[in-house]
């Protein structure tokens, strides 16, 4: 089956604002005042953002869901995506803007929450990433690292499906579940020192709404950080693209 | 295979009090007094309430497993349920039944600990969700947030399937497994501040029962919220299978 | 592909004892001195046993990968294991024995810890349940409850399937997903009073090795409550399989 | 499809890298100084392992990912590797270089965390295995017994697949899963006395590299411990081999 561009669209930014959506959510979850998830932990957060790609993924289905810039940038670096670079700038904004959606749902889902929540590096933190040692050098490591394995692994799952096989019925559904489980891995492995942003619009789009929105105790969106997670996946997925062409026959 | 309407009808009242039996129970072995599991956590939680999913739409093969009026309203309004509004509202009957059932089941299971309770909110709690900061309309946002991700992404489920390929032997039962997934995420992501009704015959049903039942120490039955999760979950119910028919190619 | 009585024989005494090996471990894990997973908690206590589960199903493809009596006694009263009242009391010896080769082998992979253990209490929970409160009648109730959840969904796995469709390479390993996720959310839910024996093989094998075995400091094997999870289940799993002549089409 | 010996060496280079980045990553992750996921726990620590596993295998699959050199001895015992001893040996080197690589990545992602820590025993401890009760006896039955219950499991899922049906699209990148839930398994049910190496080049190849890498307050490379953790897995391996021939038809 085929879509048009405007259908990958709307695929791209429905699939990454669901993302930011649970993704924020979980985090929300896990660390504001008086949640019920208060101090749920670190493997709570690891599966609620692997389900928030489980989610996400399953509703994009129409463009392949990228739901990532350093996806997108590695799929054509390793010549994985064909439609050229118009379309993946396309995918790109259309990303961005699911983000900034996303995490507008939720502040709107934990707006009480958020009221009474007054610490403000914990408000920024259900938005943006930010390192637990900051040193921007090695903190642009940790996220190329780190995108590196997505990327890296999204393509060698593409190398060992069968295009041809159609998925049998109720089973189709868990074609989001390899690169759900290999973000819940992520996390819990590369996520310590940087809080994994892996994916600039999931750092950059939650970040300029957190600029936006009238939280009520929020402090500083910390722009000066916001260009690690941007570039740093960037360039990640990139070497995971040129590299796959040569590690993965 | 098609099933009678008579077998539909038994399989959302089966299905549903599985889902409410192994639902209502990790709640109880997470916080009745003297539990093997007590202060296991949220994800624990978000766990048990997922496979209850799991174990539920399992068996409810022979209905399609909606075992939520949300569902059954968001295929309606998808155009993904076709037999009409009185079957519907026969499955809503089957539904709000199977959760009083299993609630009743869930209190067998744990009746000595009940007995032993003291504290009358965390028996309600066994039973029933109720929000952390009470604002009826921020905790009706909640719930339509939190069952408008759960119908949006069943309905996708539903477009990424192939019905003409059987699944093959063995996997057939992983069918029920997206679902389950979802619902972990739902509830580790948007449960925090209203603990993720994301059903009205969950929360309605075993309301019912905590009403009637002989237990020892319970306190109100807390009617004052008892629309919230009633209402929040059939409106995001709806607005999903409305916005599907745009968002969803 | 048939294998002889004598390979089926085998294949459960294997199974089973990869069960044990595999669930007596998580608890060692979980409770003995000094182990590096001491105080995991109840979720790795469920995970442990449900992919102890994983691995013994795995393994016991020969014969079906019953590994507890109650499913065979289910089984036989649901109509799905035809080979007769003999074989199926074949099936039981085995997995007896080969649940007490599990309980030796959890002994000799933690040996030193064994030998530290010096709370009797915690030595014996490693090889058998018990009630968190006694009360013999209440106890089988919660057995029976947490059996039939078992059973039945187990039934109704088989009734998913589709035996004329094999499994494609690579994924038919995971035939075992869904009895595994299944344990999972019993143990999480309906485990909190008795600890969820729901095997009268999985507690009675590993009682007798408790009471042969020259642990250091161990106490009673407490015969006085061997009784409940050996009948509790059974009956669980008899419920179950006349049930699902009813109730699963 | 078929590989040249050199695309399977460095399928075996990349795919135990991959396993080493993430595995020693989840340690790092749980254990070092500042890091977002410390006191992560038990838990923690054994789906990351298993998430390693499953992104390792995933882009090893020119080689059937064996990882492992007790992998590749058991499939040699078992008649499950036909390419001879040669070719074994060439995948061992591959997999210890993979191994050192990985330990070093693990390095540069968690720089500023290892210049901070001060605690010796937490910076090998990110590296290598080590027992809680030092028993060279003891520790090897347990390597031992863990290593077997991998292999055994391993040559099984063989034996269930049908390799003559292809994936379908979107799920083949599942065939991962199961040896991943098995290592999470073994983690949280053998891994309380030695940590589960179960694997030589897991162990050894990352303790050369924190003998040789420049880390801030590195003690003792514990070498007298060292053979064990080789030792042990390679006689699991063997022995799950010889055996399979008897015990799984």
């Amino acid at each position: 089956m085929t879509y048009s561009v405007g259908q990958e669209f709307l695929s791209e930014l429905v699939g990454t604002a669901m993302l930011l959506l649970l993704g924020g959510g979980v985090v929300a979850t896990a660390i504001l005042t008086k949640s019920k998830g208060l101090g749920g932990g670190w493997l709570l957060i690891n599966f609620g953002w692997g389900l928030a790609v489980f989610a996400g993924v399953s509703v994009s289905y129409a463009s392949g869901a990228h739901l990532n810039p350093a996806v997108t940038v590695g799929l054509l670096a390793s010549g994985g995506f064909t439609q050229g670079i118009g379309v993946a700038l396309l995918y790109i904004v259309a990303q961005l803007l699911g983000a900034m959606i996303g995490a507008l749902l939720v502040w709107l889902a934990f707006k009480k929450h958020f009221d009474e929540e007054e610490n403000a590096g914990t408000i920024l933190g259900v938005f943006s990433t930010g390192p637990e040692i900051r040193s921007y050098a090695w903190n642009l490591i940790t996220e190329i690292i780190g995108t590196f394995v997505l990327v890296f692994v999204v393509i060698a799952f593409g190398h060992a499906g069968d295009a041809a096989t159609k998925s049998p019925a109720g089973l189709a559904a868990l074609g989001a579940l390899p690169v759900a489980l290999l973000v819940v891995g992520i996390g819990a492995s590369l996520g310590g020192p940087t809080g994994y942003a892996i994916n600039p619009a999931r750092d950059l789009g939650p970040r300029i709404m957190h600029a936006i929105l009238p939280i009520r105790h929020k402090g500083s969106s910390d722009w000066g950080y916001a260009w690690v997670p941007v570039i740093g996946p960037l360039l990640g997925g990139l070497i995971a693209g040129l590299l796959s062409r040569v590690l993965l026959p």
